[in-house]
């Protein structure tokens, strides 16, 4: 299955942009001329202007009056990366959960700044294409279409999702998978299989709340493992909690963990594989982000994909990539965990409802699934990185930065004192929604002094005045002089 | 909302299968001919044509050559129903569900007759219909119906729900609903939202497989209560039950119940509500098969209409209607369990997928959903009689059937010798899948002669072959001489 040609522009764009990554070319330089471009690559004028375009848009370069383009500084140069977390020994218990299903909740309102909920923007999903599918698919579908979908979901879906599996590191068959209602549901059946109440499990310090809510509701209790600001869990730290306590399942998301961005390297991956079999434990991979890689770095393989001992049930969907709404996801059981898997999903939800996996089926088939996929990494890039650039004009000196490299959350740690929760309540005055960190963390004032912001929607205007309205907010709690007093308060 | 108006043909059939109902007109009795019934009626020769017709279809009446139309005996008057159902005291432990399982995949197989799974015949559905209205519904859709509906499910479907809520004796607001994947989902979301591990959860005996498999996976304990053929639940078992056990927890079908099709008189609804506050145990109510009584008569109220305490969990779908796979259902929670089961709902599945909820809520605002129901009804009502004739015909003598009043099931009580699950597999041979009562209780050998046949299908010839079949397979247990031996095989 290769990937579709690149159009020559893009080619060009990633080459420049592999240079600016490495190293060879370094913020400040002059990016060579649209002329020499032309003669170096032996393109045409204008095939040189759009790769400029198209890179300026990434923010990786920009263009200074009548001396041409430079490669653009980079704000995270100079702020330093939160450091690894250190959670607190021991099992947390978690709270009501009452904050985050009234966070979630005052995220989904329509007059709101929303940069408190993790979900793509509309503007970068195929809108027009994907409903096009849909109403073709139905259009032409007989009673099949209103029938139950095979108990593991639609053939041609799984189809679709084997032959994908190559780009995972993996050779899977229709047979592996299980449709489900999103990733969650995913994740919430991989937990109901590899534990019981009680049982304890290893999550991401911080993780996705979603997950520590899942936990909660299941009567389990989490352990929480330190993570690196690039290479997500400390398997140093993983190893010690698992020698101290009977671990019943480890869940993390190696690739752009929610909300740190990091990706863990493939050495990690292997030698975490490695201890899972040591220990036998099982991983419930979440891999909702992997297709979001920032280019030109290419998906990171799964963990699965190391695996020889069938301990890792792989979950994703095409929640953050093209329908959040459709609720179109899957698990890769294994052999040791698919009857159970299907069986409780038998008797939960039945099976996952047939028409919107039919159109993703279309749609996969179809192609252009990787342009759009492409497109969408460099959108996600450039506007994390302008949001790190405004969070750096804007808020103290003292704050710290996440580096992440696929996705579009960016996890901020403010100075030690300022609490993000009266942050958040503050900032819902000024119509903006923000994610506290202690949503994060099942020990309550574990990430007391984060936020996480979503980059999910593209820049503009409105999203810069919010972020100057946060960073004034912020300098109240901490006595800092305020900068940009002179933009309006909403 | 008043109901579509009936086609004249269709009030003269009703009012004459009012009459048969009523005993007014019994079987053997002559019915007017068609020129008197035109003069009596006021109406066209050809309208009294097409309701006899009709009348005939449903199994009511038929036709004697150059003598009329007469009421058809009635099959059921000869055969007893089974008796009140003794569940033995105490709790039972559920097994492996590997049997259920099996029988489940086996009944989704194509070239299997399908009397073991409860679902509607494709040939019923409005087929072209539903899928028009999800094709048009996407044409015309924009991003929105990619993103997540409203945590509760979009609000033109729960609007819709809201106004047919009438009909069940409620008096329902868009916001007491939470839309679910299916009934199912909405049963396992109550049953959280009111047990915890080890409760001890009161069924109907019999009852839906579904529920039994929902119970054992989440830990809890099953209470088998009595069920008489016609009335449902035994309310004085059942108060007997409550008294020595501390029940966290009542499912019940008080609307054909699944297998017995019985319905709970209006009476005993006000009793078990009674019942119900006095001890404060909340009922998980499954109306699934609630809009499909047989015709004359009308949908029963729902329990929930006659709660004012707030214990009931009314849990429904269009899953018997209209489309099991879209897995649209929906559950109203009260406000003792609504932020419970939102909470839990977005923490396995987060929302129900969208375009199937815009397409129903749009198929329920076009109208036409009644007549629908009462085209279902009419047929379901007349696929169960014929059922059971060829049941009467083929089968012992000493068999008893169900009294279904709605739905499309029939339960068979077998002679005592019978092994239903070995029937089952002998069946299996001559490509007929059947439902043995085993499925139907958590204690092994609780009817472990009875079989469950779905006459959701229309009646064909291949049908009557495979009750044929069965009958001489049931009587190779009992050693009962073999009648139809002249039919083939399979």
């Amino acid at each position: 299955m290769p990937a579709p040609a690149l159009p020559l522009y893009e080619k060009i764009a990633a080459s420049i942009a592999r240079h600016i990554d490495a190293g060879t070319m370094r913020p400040g330089d002059r990016v060579p001329s649209v002329r020499r471009a032309s003669l170096q690559h032996g393109v045409s004028v204008s095939t040189v202007t759009q790769a400029y375009l198209a890179l300026e848009n990434r923010g990786l370069i920009h263009a200074r009056p009548k001396s041409g383009f430079f490669v653009r500084p980079r704000v995270l140069d100079h702020i330093p990366a939160p450091k690894t977390s250190r959670p607190r020994k021991g099992l947390a218990r978690i709270g009501s959960g009452d904050l985050r299903s009234r966070i979630l909740e005052i995220a989904s309102q329509r007059h709101i700044v929303p940069l408190g909920a993790a979900a793509p923007a509309p503007e970068l999903l195929p809108v027009t294409r994907l409903n096009r599918v849909m109403a073709s698919a139905s259009r032409h579908a007989r009673a099949s279409a209103l029938e139950y979908s095979h108990p593991a979901g639609c053939e041609e879906l799984r189809r679709e999702l084997a032959r994908r599996s190559l780009d995972w590191g993996c050779n899977l068959e229709p047979e592996d998978f299980i449709v489900t209602s999103g990733t969650m549901e995913a994740l919430f059946l991989s937990l109901r299989a590899t534990t019981k109440p009680g049982d304890v499990v290893v999550v991401e310090s911080p993780t996705y709340f979603g997950v520590l809510q899942a936990i909660e509701n299941l009567g389990l209790r989490p352990l929480e493992v330190s993570m690196q600001a690039t290479e997500g869990m400390d398997l140093e730290h993983l190893e010690s909690v698992i020698r101290r306590h009977r671990v019943a399942a480890i869940v993390a998301v190696p690739s752009f963990s929610n909300p740190l961005g990091s990706c863990m390297p493939a050495k990690n991956r292997q030698a975490l594989i490695d201890l899972l079999g040591r220990h036998e434990i099982p991983l419930i991979e979440d891999d909702v982000y992997g297709d979001l890689p920032f280019p030109p770095a290419t998906r990171p393989r799964t963990v699965k994909s190391f695996d020889t001992k069938g301990l890792v049930l792989l979950c994703g969907s095409v929640s953050k990539t093209l329908a959040p709404g459709w609720r179109v996801g899957w698990v890769v059981p294994g052999e040791r965990y698919y009857d159970r898997i299907q069986q409780l999903k038998t008797s939960s939800t039945v099976t996952t409802s047939k028409p919107p996996q039919l159109a993703v089926a279309e749609f996969f088939r179809d192609g252009g699934f990787d342009r759009h996929l492409r497109h969408m990494g460099h959108c996600y890039a450039a506007q994390v990185n302008r949001m790190a650039e405004a969070v750096s004009e804007f808020f103290p000196h003292e704050i710290r930065l996440s580096r992440p490299q696929g996705g579009f959350v960016l996890w901020v740690e403010l100075p030690p004192g300022v609490d993000a929760v009266k942050l958040h309540t503050r900032a819902l005055a000024h119509h903006i929604s923000i994610a506290p960190g202690r949503l994060f963390s099942a020990r309550p004032m574990q990430f007391a002094n984060f936020i996480r912001l979503s980059c999910g929607i593209p820049w503009s205007p409105k999203i810069e005045r919010a972020i100057a309205v946060l960073g004034r907010l912020v300098r109240q709690f901490t006595g800092a002089p305020s900068t940009g007093s002179s933009l309006p308060s909403r």
